[in-house]
């Protein structure tokens, strides 16, 4: 059975809408770009459609490749105290002369609706209410919206990236599941996939998990996403292992639209946290 | 073999001792308590002690027990923009009418030498260097002072607290290790535990852990301590263990040292963070 992210995506998206259409002062997302990356375009123009379609607040700030760092500091720090401002998002890759670390922890953290900074991820791991990283955020809440209760279950994450492994991991303790993480290091690695309730994978190798490496009724979540000669392509191989699973997430139409719904999620949630 | 963490306590606070004896300024510790808990009362004489061995300057601040909030957020405040104070250390438990989650927080993370403060615990889920919790950053410690490697290896963590269980998972994480995190929701514990290379155990449940849960030549961390009619112990039963792993640490004597060694080592790693 098929997780369908861009069905569920679609509702969350609604629900959203339908709760700001109730508020006389919409919240407003900034997005910070500098220089003109041809992926960050994309990905800023599906940010800027989602706002418009709930109905925030948009602003796109375009600096110049050769934007210094205390310049790009002072536009944050003044976003920050902006009032009308709910989030700031700093659109990656950075230039390789500015220190994305820096720019990230800049963000005051009731603003940083990708859920990136120290703090933000600290709060979860203290399991308090924060804006939560996109991308394992949706991963959670597609699991519930289709009722999947990883409570006691046994989760396998393959990858320990900030951006997924690391906060995923957080989050599914948090729901008290039986967490363990693997990466590149991991020894046997299949002795501990074939073990998991629940596998999620994140490392960006297409169609590295194959259906010697799942348990029966495994429920398999492909946070990969790659583009091969083949066209798109994620970390499972989907083909082989459809037929073993109870539920996958298809790539695409998985995993991603999520990520852009949670960021729908995350921008309301830091207005309430700054109105209450 | 015994991992002998008063052995490795009092290598440190030498090593530590050494280093002080030649710095013009001497970093400086301040310890609040607010009431008169007795167990405080020893753990707070042990902290001056340790600095009194070191070298380290060392303040009490003791507060009624009816503090109100507003006075202690009104001295950390003071005592992050003190210069002249290199660690801020609030004993824990705090009297039930002051929430401790604000207070430990309110403390400047470069000051904060429990390693508490959500900035602190995000840094290190970030792998960048910052004051990281004394209990699972002595583990890590003592594992390296016997030369044991924890990369590749599997580690399994019995126990999910913000003290220990959640910031040793990420340290170990760090280091390369595969990691679980087990916990009372989990299923089929001794699965798990028995496939441990390196088992950690953070649960207060005397001797919980029994030799038919433990492979052949593990290494077992015992990171509990309770007080029992037959004298204080930990959650492993080390004598039903003891024949059969390859490396243990014994209760007293093992991880409990290491907190208060480390607690001297962040005390001077926060004063060269903040005179670099």
């Amino acid at each position: 059975m098929i997780l369908d992210g861009k069905k569920i995506k679609n509702q969350i998206l609604d629900e959203l809408k339908d709760e700001v259409n109730n508020l006389t002062i919409k919240p407003k997302l900034v997005v910070i770009q500098v220089g003109n990356n041809e992926a960050s375009n994309v990905y800023i123009k599906q940010k800027n459609n989602m706002c418009n379609y709930i109905g925030y607040n948009f602003e796109h700030f375009k600096l110049d490749e050769d934007t210094n760092i205390d310049n790009l500091l002072e536009l944050i720090y003044k976003l920050n105290n902006d009032d009308s401002v709910n989030g700031i998002l700093v659109q990656l890759p950075l230039p390789k002369h500015i220190d994305s670390n820096k720019i990230i922890n800049a963000i005051s953290p009731v603003k940083d609706v990708d859920g990136l900074t120290d703090t933000n991820i600290g709060m979860l791991c203290h399991k308090k209410d924060s804006l939560y990283s996109c991308t394992p955020y949706g991963v959670m809440e597609l699991l519930d919206r289709y009722d999947i209760d990883v409570s006691e279950k046994n989760v396998v994450i393959v990858g320990r990236s900030d951006l997924v492994g690391k906060p995923m991991s957080m989050m599914m303790l948090n729901k008290d599941a039986t967490v363990t993480i693997c990466h590149s290091k991991t020894n046997n690695l299949t002795e501990f996939t074939k073990k998991a309730d629940i596998l999620i994978v994140a490392i960006g190798k297409p169609n590295f998990i194959t259906t010697d490496m799942i348990r029966e009724d495994a429920i398999v979540i492909d946070v990969g996403i790659s583009r091969t000669e083949l066209g798109l392509c994620g970390d499972v191989d989907f083909d082989s292992v459809k037929d073993k699973v109870k539920y996958i997430t298809p790539v695409p139409g998985g995993v991603g639209p999520m990520t852009v719904a949670m960021l729908g999620k995350n921008i309301l949630k830091a207005y309430k946290l700054q109105n209450k």
